[in-house]
């Protein structure tokens, strides 16, 4: 595939000059599309802080590639000053958003680089820590055109029009994203596709995100706020419905965006399939079942303040999950960069969960 | 039953004085509880327009009022310059919100009362007018609280978990409400409830309106955001599900504000009873099902700007249905001021629209 042709954002990479990241302030979206050039550690870690890059591997890119160009700006000092300096910029980034699993993943990979290369000059580290920042950012990548390229076979050739909610797109990841990668795949095959964007109370990550992304990319799209999905599927206008994931259960389970499942039920209800796009590092193998799966409460402002003024009674309790949990029965397929799983997950979750070459069956429908 | 004891605020009302229409004002909600004293027909119809006043209910019983008061301030008029004020003030009514079909059903109410005492001094067609507007809005109470003792006996004398979307509340009538009433009558009674309220995107009339009249009357209440409703479910939270109607057609179809249909759904998979709770009047014996019904498509920054800021791409667009479509088969009851009407709903609809002698047989259930 022609990645190029897909035409989705960049979240996060590197300048043409290797001196800084360069990065999509998501911040502004959707009123301006403005790229900030961020030339220290500590740039990036106020990007981080201030949501200016979100979604769990677009932080752990950035975070690495901070690091990374930490490294290369203090290659003068000496080896146990350059040591400690690591050290501090690393807890900095750490620092920045404390839930984040993907930025202590990322982090974590780059400190045992550091530390396989412990006793090398610091321009050999810096060297190295380039080399693992841009290995973080390019497998990311590669792990989302896998599943653009998997989930193409779900999309008719025909066309589709097509449900999705919250962001788990090319804006959440260093590549094209997960449930948004076979959208992208599909339009650059030249399949006519229409998506229905899901606003996503209470944070709007559908309306300001999503539809950006994929307008901008030339996908047709129209936004939707959460509650009109039932009357889009009773008329017949949803072939398919496609969400990414947080956590996927070892029975195929799917903890994702509040709302998710709610739509799993309405598809069901409709006929129409409900599909999952994740890379296999969202499975939780240690999680029998969904309801293992820890759901954080958010701050009941974010609903009850989200856009400045108070919309509820400032006295009234807001329960405010972040996530719901969608059993396994109504997922009709999870989209991976191992391929498409098929129930029942038990075994299909397993099966791709081994080493490559012991997986390769599992993936043979593909 | 002693309606004082629900505690339901009073959306409208005469001053205890009778040379005013008492409002209290909506869009100060839910950050501040503030009553106006609407002493002419132009500040009555300034409140209509700005929506301190909604709900056709509300509505209608306010244009009365305010109809009513303009004609007492000019009985000084000669007969052929009362006759012209009324015409202006009625038409200047009229006028506010051109589509609220309560509005043109009240003020065509009051011009039949004004007819029928045209030869009369304007003293006397004040006076006539005076009763005219009192006797809509004791209907209208009335209506509310049959609804809300019918709605009693779906409610277990055990309490019950409730949830509910939009308002249609005690702020849409001149009474207790058409959803809620059942909620205020059992909460009176002393039976244990607690009510989840849909935040209801895009306009938030549940968090806005609903939340803080049920907390005021001291009732439990937690907000959720639309999508939350299906985790709600799912964990069994949820005992009953009622909402009001804005049009109900012959065979039981219901047309409700957004999101209405996806809670149906979303109940009957869960084996939890969704009720919709309306006076007769929105009973559409015209409409042979729901689909024939009209659906109204709301301004699209209702949505994008719905918040003072940008939360949608401002080229993208936006799909805003006003409302939606439940079929009758997801609807466990219908609760009218004429009891309780239960599929097949063909023949309860029938039955419940005949002379109140003829009907009386089909209430028996009441």
């Amino acid at each position: 595939m022609d990645e190029s042709s897909t035409g989705y954002p960049r979240a996060v990479r590197r300048t043409d000059d290797g001196r800084a990241v360069d990065l999509l302030d998501q911040s502004r979206l959707p009123a301006e599309e403005v790229r900030l050039r961020l030339e220290s550690v500590d740039a990036v870690a106020e990007a981080i802080r201030s949501l200016r890059v979100r979604g769990a591997p677009a932080i752990g890119v950035t975070a690495a590639l901070g690091l990374a160009l930490d490294a290369a700006s203090h290659t003068g000092l000496d080896p146990g000053a350059f040591r400690a300096r690591l050290r501090r910029s690393d807890a900095l980034l750490r620092e920045t958003r404390p839930t984040a699993v993907n930025l202590f993943w990322a982090l974590d990979r780059m400190a045992r680089r550091a530390a396989a290369h412990r006793d090398e000059p610091p321009g050999v580290v810096a060297c190295k820590l380039y080399g693992e920042a841009t290995a973080i950012l390019e497998d990311d990548r590669a792990s989302c055109r896998r599943i653009g390229e998997a989930g193409l076979t779900l999309i008719p050739h025909g066309g589709a029009n097509v449900l999705t909610h919250c962001n788990a797109g090319a804006l959440a990841t260093a590549g094209m994203g997960t449930a948004l990668a076979p959208l992208y795949v599909a339009h650059a095959d030249g399949r006519r596709l229409h998506v229905f964007v899901d606003e996503t109370r209470p944070l709007l990550q559908g309306s300001r995100l999503t539809a950006w992304e994929l307008a901008r990319a030339g996908v047709g799209v129209t936004v939707v706020v959460d509650s009109v999905a039932g009357s889009l599927l009773r008329r017949g206008e949803i072939d398919l419905v496609i969400t990414g994931a947080d956590r996927i259960a070892a029975n195929g389970d799917v903890a994702n965006k509040i709302g998710t499942y709610p739509l799993a039920v309405l598809a069901r209800h409709h006929g129409v399939p409900f599909y999952v796009a994740a890379p296999t590092s969202t499975i939780d193998a240690e999680a029998a079942h969904g309801d293992t799966i820890p759901i954080e409460e958010r701050d009941p402002d974010e609903v009850r303040r989200g856009f400045g003024r108070l919309t509820a009674p400032a006295e009234v309790p807001v329960h405010a999950p972040a996530f719901d949990v969608t059993p396994a029965e109504l997922v009709a397929a999870i989209v991976t960069e191992r391929g498409v799983l098929r129930p029942p997950y038990d075994d299909a979750i397993a099966r791709s969960l081994r080493p490559a070459g012991a997986a390769a069956g599992a993936n043979a429908g593909r």
